[in-house]
């Protein structure tokens, strides 16, 4: 089979023979029950690696396109008809205001989870997840304290809380952000659905479509899809090794007129460096200077492993002009999905009213657990043990780039916090690298997705630090460093046969 | 002190009082440390009850505008500065764009629950809230099964879920619409943060700004504020016993040109009535004929004591064009905070997308839990015996207005559901009755905040009939006729003192 492959196109390899195979199905070229050649033969005629065409194969059958029948091959299925409630087949079409919910959707792609598991490897090794070890979460303690919040509570445990969440726990909360050099009234505190609520009841309260919003470039791509839900318009401003670069800011504010600035000023994701002091004093002039608002998300700021904590730009603000967002789901337990904000003025009813109307209130049985649990003590206990863990596996991860990696690869090992950002060797494509690292058992997160304007960033991606232990770390950089091999190699393969 | 009152206002009696002295205080009519008179002197005054006035005088002290010195007098206190972090006083105004906000703010009112804890009535009865029995929740089988699911799942239980929610739960619920005649399929099915969430992710998804929405008028007041929140244009459609009145419907539809139709059409949220069935089939009609996609809310329909279940709307409709959303809330436990949405077509999946960038996914421990306690036999046992309860106190609630309230007082006892809905005899305003009932010792939902305009429902009440044991529910009754005895009388007192 001849499919045309454009190996210089920004386009990833596996998505350009997915998109060439799914318009020919859907246009009617290839007849349902047609046989699709198999992976490896298609593999070969092509020039790719193997698991580039698995991944394509396997994004045509989540769609429901092809089917591989054990034994026998992959077919051509027919195109479906719309599904109908209790399996009746039917020839209607969907609701014309269905309809144009569809033609909005974008190209659907694999994530990198989606793609590891595809490639099989016996034992894959995950660089691309947002969280913590979940094998290092305090699950028994938890478990005890969410029975003994059961005992104690009984019926009001599952009863509807206050919007702005359990007393108690705003409480609790406010003594910890005040061991932190933030105080904040518990008033001021309104818990929410972990740190994604927070983000989307403040985008949603303080902007209307179309309205700018100011972010770092890179920065974490699930503000940048809610950013797009909320058909925001997203300008970056550019980072180096101190977080964003503040001396162009005053040039952007006058132009864009930005209505909210988002900034992850410590252990920024995915690029985990620091907002220095100087600058963060900046930040909190110009916003003032220029009537925006800015949203600080702290969602890791405590997993500090080196150096020292700047003072929150919450605490630099004299009043009002910072909203602080922070969340228990890195650090503890993600399952929990225990957020909050911190905001004075009058958009801290205007949020508690919002919440409200969302989805009423967070559930009472999970804060009244949670409350239990972070009593500042254990809290700061559990915080040592992970940031002693963490640094550990900082330090592994940091040798085993240095030992396995080429050495025109770019990165500074973080000062605290989950991600490593590395920039790859010209040449590079980190989306293209990824199906030849699930090859070998190992991923990560390709750049791009972090960037605003989605061109930016192929030659980046971002590692986890703190998912795997230290043996695993280096196994898996080791394991990504044979596929930055194979990728060199089959790269020279190809401009030699170009030529 | 005189005060001007307007006893034939629209404008509740205790608004008027507070929004007089508030003005007052505001402008600097009252000093600070100016000493307001006692209640009963200011109500005997005025010629007005004197829960009418402490009613009044709470929403002062709750704004921070007057202080209650025990055994000294109420005095009205400066005017408070922003506060600031940590208790610093300062006299920096907010930044502008957080005035804007404040601006904005509408009038705050006393909810039902504040008004009766206010009136310090030693015993009170509630027929204000929106739940079921708290008494009543399976709160031991749920702590068990809780329990149990920490122990099976262990940490997979304090991760992170799939963004449309746990499969085995979604499966779940799918066997259960099926045994109720929706057969969804389990990958249609979409779990959120309660009913409320799903109406919020859905209005955002598919509303903008401006856009009309229709509703039934009455409906559910907290859809009301999150629809305004929106700052959608809410059109509603009459009602009568047999649901929204369909044969205007059509007409609406041409001019209106709704973005979505909302509706509760088994023991409607707050008049208690079911949606016939041909209506249902009409309504299917129309809506598929102009377009207009239908959000069927149906929180409370297995909530059954007479009579027949009409289909669900989204069985009625052949593809896609109702999408249908309950909760276990009202049923089984509020504060798990567990909904879920089931649709077909390309909104599915643009639901989903859009739940994830709102807050991830619903935690995965309380999904696990209710996954395993939510079988159908234990599901329906407990429908079950809660049908048992409630249907005993729909009665006795029935036999307690017959036997306690004026003839003239008009309601239909509900098949189903959480809700009774009075309309008083002309000449009382359920706005003006919530003080005096509240003097007695119970309080009600008055009506107003059930409509769209704000402006009908004066003469409405709902009293929420599951709350209570019968016992509670007849003395309840009774104090609220006890209430319109003394309204009355006081009316009758006015109008000769104002001839």
């Amino acid at each position: 089979m001849r499919i045309p492959l454009n190996r210089q196109s920004s386009n990833p390899l596996y998505q350009q023979i997915w998109s060439h195979l799914r318009h020919s199905i859907l246009s009617g070229g290839f007849a349902p029950e047609t046989r699709l050649p198999a992976v490896r033969e298609l593999a070969r005629d092509l020039g790719v690696n193997r698991i580039t065409v698995e991944t394509a194969y396997a994004e045509l059958e989540a769609e429901g396109l092809i089917d591989k029948r054990v034994g026998s091959g992959t077919y051509v299925l027919p195109l479906a008809v719309p599904r109908v409630a209790s399996g009746k087949t039917s020839d209607r079409e969907w609701p014309i205001w269905q309809q144009e919910l569809a033609s909005l959707e974008g190209q659907s792609v694999l994530s990198p989870e989606a793609m590891l598991r595809a490639a099989g490897h016996p034992d894959p090794i995950s660089f691309a997840g947002g969280f913590g070890d979940s094998r290092l979460y305090p699950a028994q303690d938890f478990r005890k304290v969410l029975q003994a919040a059961l005992r104690r509570d009984g019926l009001e445990a599952l009863t509807y809380g206050a919007s702005n969440g359990l007393a108690a726990l705003r409480g609790t909360i406010a003594h910890v952000l005040a061991s932190q050099g933030l105080p904040v009234q518990p008033d001021n505190i309104l818990i929410t659905a972990g740190s994604q609520q927070a983000l989307a009841l403040i985008a949603q309260l303080l902007l209307k479509p179309g309205d700018v919003i100011l972010t770092e470039s890179p920065t974490y791509s699930l503000a940048l899809d809610l950013f797009r839900a909320l058909k925001l318009s997203i300008v970056g401003v550019p980072m180096d090794e101190e977080g964003m670069r503040i001396e162009g800011l005053e040039t952007m504010l006058q132009r864009y007129h930005p209505k909210l600035i988002y900034t992850i000023p410590n252990f920024h994701n995915p690029t985990g460096s620091c907002m220095s002091g100087s600058r963060r004093r900046r930040l909190i002039v110009l916003a003032d200077r220029y009537n925006v608002p800015v949203l600080e998300d702290d969602f890791v700021g405590d997993l500090r492993y080196d150096g020292r904590a700047q003072p929150a730009l919450k605490s630099l603000d004299p009043g009002g002009g910072v909203i602080y967002v922070s969340t228990f789901s890195k650090m503890l337990m993600p399952g929990l999905r225990v957020g909050f904000v911190a905001a004075d003025g009058p958009v801290y009813d205007r949020l508690v009213r919002f919440k409200r109307v969302n989805d009423l209130a967070t559930s009472n049985l999970v804060q009244h657990a949670l409350e239990a649990y972070v009593t500042v003590g254990r809290y700061q206990a559990h915080l040592r043990r992970s940031c002693q863990a963490y640094r550990k596996r900082r330090d592994a991860m940091t040798v085993a780039i240095n030992r396995h990696l080429p050495a025109d690869v770019v990165f500074r090992p973080p000062q605290g916090g989950l991600f490593v950002w590395l920039t790859l060797p010209e040449g590079f494509s980190a989306e293209n690298l990824l199906p030849e690292a699930c090859g070998e058992g190992v991923n990560f997160s390709p750049g791009k997705a972090f960037f605003p304007d989605g061109r930016d960033g192929d030659r980046c991606l971002r590692l986890n630090l703190a998912m795997q232990r230290p043996e695993e770390i280096e196994e898996g950089i080791r394991r990504l460093g044979a596929a930055m091999k194979r990728y060199a190699v089959s790269r020279v393969r190809d401009s030699k046969n170009s030529a």
